[in-house]
């Protein structure tokens, strides 16, 4: 497997498009679009030795797309025939299969591989995808295939050198059993992928990794942190806001990017200044004076706060110093305080790693929610 | 230019070292961690035909910072010693530029060509990547460097086809000026890289693109739509918030992204369910009722509630259907209502392009941020 990345630049394109040629399966996105810059069929075209030809119905068909687009913009149709002419272009041999943009995906045959061109846009892209693997030219070329099974261990809070150990005691990977381990933010993500005949051995190492490392696995399937946790609130029939300061919405916008969070998440208030932090959360004057906004007193005052005013049962907080600047030696950059409410008690997390800005901020959405986990399954 | 990207596979990685090691410049990230699968050194030195080495000083520097985290997670000094030797070892001839996280910058001489590998997460990479850039050997090879000059020209509202034509208009690129045109969200990001000798006709196209487009043009420079707009606030001293319902604080997270966000940005209201909409907002409960809560008339509701109750000059809403689910025929999927209020007027706006969820929500954000740039600068 190997992933390329070339530039607009036609050499470099094709000199990774004919190396890829080499493959039983070729995928390339993007160089798709109307523009001069797009150059991925001609070029494919020229790797591959085949000629160009019109395909008419789909010009047709990129027709009444491109028209509908002009009639919106108010723009004359004849301001895109040369690109929708450019788009219907295709190598001899290669079929399209459907469109979403104006751009299709294109598969054909070369040699003994398959050749799959794509859409760059990540939607149009995401939604060819599965019309591409529908055809019988790719269902041919999987059942060539023998994929290895996958095992997903997700852990929070372990250094990925205690999992390394872990490994190791296992026998370390090999005989069929390939292992990569992953850290990101604070978790520690580790996949097993399993040749045919390896699965006694891949239990041996999987077993391995949870008995050392039991209290932080929080999950053995691929899912996200925040979708897991919206799963965990509303098998419970419970509600959820935040109280943001320093990830000033960042833990509300992961939550919501996940479909269907709206029956379990309520909203947030994002009390970037303490203004907003007193009249919004009724975080008491006293408490910002004494302590600070960033401080433990604050950030509970906070949780507490959203769980009145927004009317839920669970609410997280978060307040600390993202930095770069605004850092003093009691609070320095990257001290960040958490809290978490809930019916049944509540959880107070301390942060204090140093890091940029964005790094800070989402270490702090991780943990911001794995402390609703951690009230939620562990009260 | 090439960018390849490859998996922890030996093979895989070695014949992509192997391939770098004929360019100019070598730049590898990642696979220098402690675990078994971080084999980028290993692999480098092997590709370049010169042994491995234990570097003493290397060694001794990383243990230090081990020695902190062992502390830190409370686990004995060994747990980390293997892992330590391993991140010490480097090919013979090879320097070591800086250690932020335990992983080295490394930077080696082969052929006429340099190797510089630094460390996978991005917090180090950027950290060490300019100290990489003092060494006299990655600045003896920018001397012999002729970077193109580059000119920058940030689009919103204009279709990809309308540029193309301006371009075309312009006589195209070629000629000593490289052309990119690249769509993000309802933005078109146009890069012109200049060659020596070409910064005349660079400006001709640059005229014309700018004659023909100009009121969609937002920016000459590479600058974050979000980090621009808090520069128009800052500068006529106003203050902001959002209140988001299908955003769900994605705007709020792109503001507070900008270090020094809070001279202007107050905070947000993330109403994702109606009776936050209600209670935190203000929006009348006849105009849920009567209008739904996406409408226009519950997104002027919510920008004027925000403004007042979060006491900011300026006030920004989006309100909408992001899916997959909760689509109707008179509110499908991809509808989204905005609303931007400020003390010298309002300015609405209605999207309606089906989507994905991600892309509907980002596209939202973006429209938001520019909602507000075009009520500040053209009230």
């Amino acid at each position: 497997m190997r992933i390329t990345v070339v530039g607009d630049a036609p050499q470099d394109l094709e000199a990774a498009l004919r190396e890829g040629l080499g493959y039983d399966l070729l995928l390339v996105s993007g160089g798709l679009g109307p523009t001069h810059d797009d150059r991925t069929i001609e070029l494919l075209a020229r790797a591959a030795g085949v000629p160009l030809h019109l395909d008419d119905e789909l010009r047709a068909a990129i027709e009444v797309l491109s028209r509908r687009v002009a009639e919106r913009l108010r723009r004359p149709y004849g301001d895109f025939a040369e690109g929708v002419a450019k788009q219907a272009t295709l190598p001899d041999g290669a079929s399209w299969v459907g469109l979403v943009g104006t751009a299709p995906a294109v598969v054909f045959a070369h040699d003994d591989g398959l050749v799959v061109a794509l859409p760059g846009p990540p939607r149009e892209l995401q939604a060819l995808w599965p019309r591409v693997l529908e055809t019988e030219a790719l269902q041919a070329l999987l059942r060539r295939a023998k994929p290895p099974d996958r095992r997903v261990l997700r852990f929070y809070g372990v250094s990925e050198s205690a999992v390394a150990r872990s490994l190791a005691a296992a026998g370390g990977d090999g005989d069929g059993v390939d292992v990569t381990i992953c850290a990101r933010e604070f978790e520690l993500h580790v996949d097993l992928f399993v040749e045919p005949g390896a699965s006694a051995r891949a239990e041996a190492i999987e077993a391995q990794l949870v008995a050392d490392n039991e209290r932080f696995l929080f999950a053995q399937e691929e899912v996200g942190t925040a979708e897991l946790v919206l799963g965990l609130l509303r098998e419970r029939g419970l509600t959820l806001a935040t109280a943001e300061s320093c990830t000033g919405g960042l833990v509300a916008a992961r939550l919501t990017d996940v479909p269907g969070a709206s029956d379990v998440f309520a909203g947030s208030i994002v009390a970037y200044a303490d203004e907003v932090k007193a009249a919004q959360l009724g975080v008491p004057e006293t408490v910002l004076a004494e302590h600070g906004a960033v401080s433990a007193e604050t950030a509970a005052a906070m949780a507490n706060g959203a769980r009145e005013r927004l009317g839920v049962d669970v609410a997280v907080s978060v307040t600390g110093v993202a930095g770069p600047g605004g850092g003093t030696e009691a609070k320095p950059v990257g001290l960040v305080h958490l809290h978490a409410a809930g019916p049944a008690g509540e959880r107070a997390l301390q942060l204090d790693f140093p890091a940029d800005r964005e790094t800070i901020r989402s270490r702090a959405a991780v943990a911001a929610l794995h402390l609703v986990r951690q009230l939620v399954t562990d009260p």
